[in-house]
């Protein structure tokens, strides 16, 4: 996906929001925020990969601000708040394997994807979160081709997205594993925002759960294949089906044409939801195979 | 008023706000974001006057954009919704002249500067504003210094904010005048977002309702001195009391020194409110006079 201009100031509320998470310091938080002013001036060109000039210019900020984790505290409470989640995930479910299991799990993987900080407009509401779950959930797939993935299950790359969302996640790789298939899951190299890292795999216990884990080798926004460990690339090259968890890994993979992937995520921005062709706040489980 | 980190991504916003409202055409979008990001970073700086600032980015992005006046359709609107108001806010203000008619009448335009477009969460609601007006004159002044404006009201400067808004200023001119004072009203030079010009004092007929109208001489952000007539300047000089309207107003109005000042506004945004020790959201008529 290329950059839209309305990703412009939203890059920018988000160096802002992430400095204020980190700190109170004024000059702390303006130096971030003219790191990421002067990464976005120089890299942001139409027609760019939206992800290549987000990266530069969250690395710019994070760098400003010594490189620390500004999203450590929601990241705790994002996994908090998908464990106190999982038993009702897990009974909207179910326990057993079949393809409407599967589609049930992708709809409450897919929900996970709303437990994100920091895009405009889009903060969890932590008190009625159990509430919205079931609201979604009711409301079900905006985009539903699970039934389509069914029979291209035997070897998975699952490209996480979130802390805590990662957990939801679970539920989809049970199903496929349940059905025989392999699972490889990756996550970030390296904090960026709040995305998930071995970290997450490590406190939800999830090595346990699935064949391998890989990392994107960096903490790029997305997949960079630049900084990829080969082993990733040749993931990608001889999986069944790739699924990208949200929009970063939307807005990379999206640029590479690996075939067949899904892209399961909420349409959370105007930008990303135009490039799918679709509205914003749906729950999308696309499949693209061409 | 210096500029705040936080107006970077907000004043961006704003650029593609009114690119958006003058054109679907992505390309020209783009040219304005472009522009505006351009001069942000050429111009911002910690300790910078905010509007020194904004004039710069908002000027850059109206050349990028040919110059055209984006907000034209939202300030009509912004009329329309302010003549349908009057009634309502004239029969809440009561016909007579007195302090307590002088408040009402504060009230009344101080909500008027409610009638703005294109920050950031903060746009018109046009079809509740009529409840949301009497909700506001209800809930009346949260800073209430207008028993202290009475005695300084000989010969008042009142510098305008947006289109549409003037027209329920034209409540607080009529008491001044009622009173026995003068009124010099003083509307932006050339259009600049849904500012107020001399275009809405000839639709709306006010010339007859005051004593002298000036401009600022220019389509800078609030007042900018260097570019204001020799007239603005003496008849700040002079004034027994300035008024001055809204936030950009404000940001430049509070790096002169000219007292005593009487600041009129909503607190729409965190910046502003955080520089008048106020909170976001409050009816504010505030009296600087050390």
């Amino acid at each position: 996906m290329k950059i839209d201009p309305r990703c412009v100031h939203c890059l920018l509320s988000r160096v802002h929001y992430q400095a204020m998470l980190l700190t109170d310091d004024t000059d702390t938080i303006n130096r971030a925020v003219m790191a990421g002013l002067d990464a976005l001036h120089r890299t942001y060109r139409q027609g760019e990969p939206a992800a290549r000039i987000s990266t530069a210019v969250h690395r710019s900020a994070y760098r400003a601000m010594g490189d620390r984790d500004p999203y450590r505290e929601k990241k705790k409470l994002s996994r908090r708040l998908a464990v106190e989640l999982m038993p009702l995930a897990r009974s909207l479910v179910g326990d057993e394997v079949s393809e409407e299991h599967f589609r049930r799990a992708v709809v409450a993987a897919t929900i996970g994807n709303t437990l994100d900080f920091g895009v405009d407009g889009f903060d969890v509401n932590e008190q009625h979160f159990e509430a919205e779950f079931r609201r979604l959930f009711d409301g079900g797939l905006d985009v539903d081709d699970t039934g389509r993935l069914i029979h291209l299950l035997d070897d998975v790359v699952y490209i996480a997205d979130n802390s805590g969302e990662v957990l939801l996640d679970t539920l989809v790789l049970e199903q496929i594993r349940g059905m025989g298939g392999k699972v490889t899951l990756v996550v970030r190299g390296a904090p960026m925002l709040n995305d998930a890292t071995i970290e997450d795999v490590e406190i939800h216990g999830i090595e346990a759960q699935v064949d391998r884990v890989l990392t994107t080798g960096s903490n790029a926004i997305g997949v960079c294949l630049d900084e990829a460990p080969s082993e990733l690339v040749e993931a990608f090259e001889g999986a069944s089906l790739i699924i990208s968890k949200g929009m970063a890994n939307y807005e990379t993979m999206s640029e590479y044409g690996y075939r067949p992937i899904a892209y399961l995520l909420r349409t959370k921005c105007q930008a990303v939801a135009d490039d799918m062709g679709l509205d914003t706040d749906m729950l999308v489980a696309k499949l693209v195979e061409q």
